[in-house]
């Protein structure tokens, strides 16, 4: 084992999430999992994990978690930052925030492993993106890398109701999910700083404008975001993606349209690009509590590590 | 217009169902809504109205409503008793209640128009029955009125998450209820007892032993109900069901099973018989906010006045 | 009654929808049914409609149709044009064709009610449009009819599964379909040159650049589109629609975002318009199979009679 | 690597689900996928694997397939009869068919570890149970054994659309399946002659009378089984289970429902039992293509090799 860690908010769906894909990492042991249920064992509070770890939550102890090699703070957005400084105060090495606090933070580097590898590598303090975050910057960064985008970027993207977190509301109250479809948020979703801000740094230049419409979907994992350009004609978009993900493990450009079920449950990014005349499409489809939070945490986590980046998270996904 | 009628609790599932039946009966006008949101217009509380009708929402004011031909209470259970109880001394004509607060008082006329149509029609207060209770009760009844039962009846029915109500819970947090399928108050649900006392009479004697498991489905409307008996080989279960039913013209006998599609949003329940040797299998699907609930209570209304009991209750449903 | 109408194809999704908006219709008589079940009772084959129509399919006989004052086609794509020539032939007074087989075709009229309604009125020969054509028209048009949209239009829109119609196929395999997203003929659809023309028409111009990714989604009925469009900065967007659709009775401006559950198995369009900067969105939710198909040809059959445009069609819709 | 193996039917969901579970067992290595789609790479005929497996599909070869130490037939019931006899007569050390075809042949072991454990590990051939009989057994058989059964057993068990396979077909069309609960093969299923014979092996006598109706329930994954007994007041029927499945790591016994959720993908069946009065109820909830299927039959796999039964088949779930 290289590296004991802890997560705190395991009971939260980033953090649960983030603690099955750490039981599962051949090179980690889950230390501590801390929540308002201290004194629960976790079977318990996560049914699913019932009998399948003896792990029983604990209160967040700044001292006890700081001399763990990693900690994986997946609060609920808020409360992150003050929990971080409590860990600085204790002298933690590796906090990673699965939360929105840190995103555009000067201090802390941006967790999204395919597109800014290098400083994670390096990083103590990594602020994990979001999900639709994600999404929509694997389906605009080889555009943008490659300056091929003039004018705006609109983006469209449907996500599963677990992206709302764990308790109950109106938006993911069942009978009003159910078979819906509706946008949210429309061109103010909160997201769109720290997408500017990642393609700016990719593309080496001003961010491109982005105008950004959320859907609510009737599912439960996963987003599939739409990403339209306008570009030069004849440019072959498929090549820029081929090339932007060439030797990144956990992303695959597919020749058709990315789906939400081949992703399910895994760690994958699927993308895809289209271009008709000068109207070029970037795809992407991921699990918004995979590649869209925990398991994008848990490559931070590898590449700190000196690991391979996939290292735990390649296990095979449910075929139907 | 035969009826002016007042709806209490008409921002919740079942309230506001009822308002929907009542808005397109042609005997009908919806003189008040009453729900906790007074002054805001009821198609700015319930959206899919938006548009369709000028009702304002009011406070509870007994002496109005008490001057109405008749009141539908369709609040929590719980509160309908108190509210009643002002009705009761205001002297309103005709209350009918949702909840299930007064199903099993003496005071009050069971509300199943199938199998206690003659008690309704001179009834001043009606309860009307619960969801699961009615779909039992039409799979159960035309066994039980034959005493073709032998033993307890086993049952089992499952129900769309509607049922639960229009406030946000654990039960109905959509990721939770999403491709899931639980069991819960095995045995202990407290619909039983209404459904036995309704058997009790049809059948004339002491009431069956039932012994029932509720399923949440993960769907939004719809309940289907297997009740398993045991009954003399030979029996002619589907002869019995369709004498049962014949000339009720909200229910359907099929030759397969009923399937919660077909009667989605309507006001019918569709029925089906089964029998292998000694097993015998009843079979109800409807809509736990339709015959289930709100358009049940209408049809109680129509009985009241006179009318065919169908009448305002046969939309055509959708197809697919 | 004011007409006698006939539906080919009353036992696909389109058709059959057809059939159920007429038998609810005031000024309508529905006497005849065509598939290719002929011999069939309309309540066996599609089992919603069991026990409330006692319609029997027939064969197709264009001397018997044209002497009805109406004639749908609910035809697969492709079998359209030659069952209206045989109604040519035969002399038929009206054809109103749900398929895509006449959209351009300069004989014939376009059914878009909100947007062709004067050369409905005059129209023997009517072309209903797409569904998703429909939903993209509603949220583009007042855009383009006040010649605000400055450069191409970027439009996502996603439905639900019985847009592909009745028979069994790969991608609405329920396995496949469910929990998932995924976008097909991405810069593709065959639906975009009528809503070009569309668009020439109402704006007066050359038809806009349109650039459509359709995505399906995991649920029966509904679609919601999303328009993209680049306009000046301080366009009062809102406006544009209200007034687009004043009087418009079967299309709702909502302030917030249009919802499919609020316009399900209704006839119903909900709109809406946002702007931030010079990004202006249009968002529409239909029904796929009401206002996207069957209900939207029951609207030309009223205009062309003279009748309300909305007669027969304001049916309540569901609650939650 | 202790066990080289080739799944036949490596595209249809069961033979992919095996595939999965084998690719991720650390003691097994996939040698051979067979499947009518000979010569394609079988990323590509199952998109979700597509990037993690360089497996090309073969040719059904018996001579090549019986140097392997184990094949799975995961053919359509009723095509596996013809491809074991040509194995047999290849001399195939080990064949474990997943289709119905010989599940009473008595030329074959029933492939139910929990019960059926010792025959397994001598065995040579061994028919995999089907996912409702696996279900059913699950539930039933800690009160068979225990002879506390009096009279028959009813049972009813809901599935998801995966069980009917991967062709499209009129049951699993999405619109049909969507937001729909139906009844099929009433008192009729075929499955039940198979759980008959081990519950009469489990309780050393004759079978119990049983009658089994299927619910297809509106998911892709997962069956709820709810059988009910009749048995002495008074018997503890939580301490039969919890003796039933001690050392068993597959099965969970909880203390409140299982939920179909809590073992989506994963090789588990979670099983509880309830008492009042005379009434029991067993519920087992598995994932019908993991426990119901394929992990089961890698569990039959692993007891033949010596190996511990849970060996590859730990993954831990998704939390919500």
């Amino acid at each position: 084992v290289t590296a004991r860690v802890g997560v705190v908010g395991a009971t939260g769906y980033a953090g649960s999430e983030c603690v099955r894909w750490l039981l599962g990492h051949p090179e980690v042991e889950v230390e501590a999992v801390v929540s308002r249920r201290a004194g629960t064992r976790l079977g318990d509070a996560i049914p699913s994990l019932f009998g399948l770890t003896d792990l029983v939550i604990e209160e967040f102890d700044a001292a006890r978690l700081a001399r763990l090699d990693a900690v994986f703070l997946a609060t609920p957005h808020g409360a992150a930052a003050d929990l971080a400084r409590a860990l600085d105060a204790s002298g933690a090495p590796l906090v990673i925030d699965l939360a929105a606090d840190h995103r555009l933070d000067p201090g802390w580097t941006y967790g999204q492993p395919e597109w800014n590898a290098e400083a994670i590598r390096g990083a103590r303090r990594i602020a994990a993106p979001g999900c639709f975050a994600t999404a929509i910057e694997m389906a605009a960064a080889p555009l943008v890398r490659a300056k091929a985008v003039k004018g705006p970027l609109f983006v469209s993207a449907a996500t599963g109701s677990t992206g709302s977190g764990a308790s109950p509301s109106e938006a993911t109250h069942h009978p009003e999910r159910f078979a819906n479809l509706r946008a949210y948020k429309v061109l103010s979703h909160q997201h769109v700083p720290e997408v500017k801000a990642l393609l700016a740094r990719v593309g080496g230049g001003a961010a491109p404008d982005l105008h950004f419409v959320p859907l609510s979907a009737p599912l439960d994992r996963g987003i599939l975001a739409t990403v339209f350009a306008t570009v030069d004609e004849g440019l072959d978009v498929g090549a820029l993606f081929a090339e932007a993900y060439r030797g990144k493990p956990l992303v695959r450009v597919r020749d058709g349209s990315p789906e939400v079920r081949h992703v399910r449950g895994t760690a994958l990014a699927d993308v895809a690009a289209f271009r008709d005349g000068s109207a070029a499409v970037g795809l992407c489809a991921l699990d918004n509590l995979g590649k869209g939070a925990a398991s994008q945490a848990v490559q931070c986590l590898n590449l700190r590590l000196g690991l391979p980046v996939e290292t735990g998270l390649l296990a095979v996904p449910c075929t139907p």
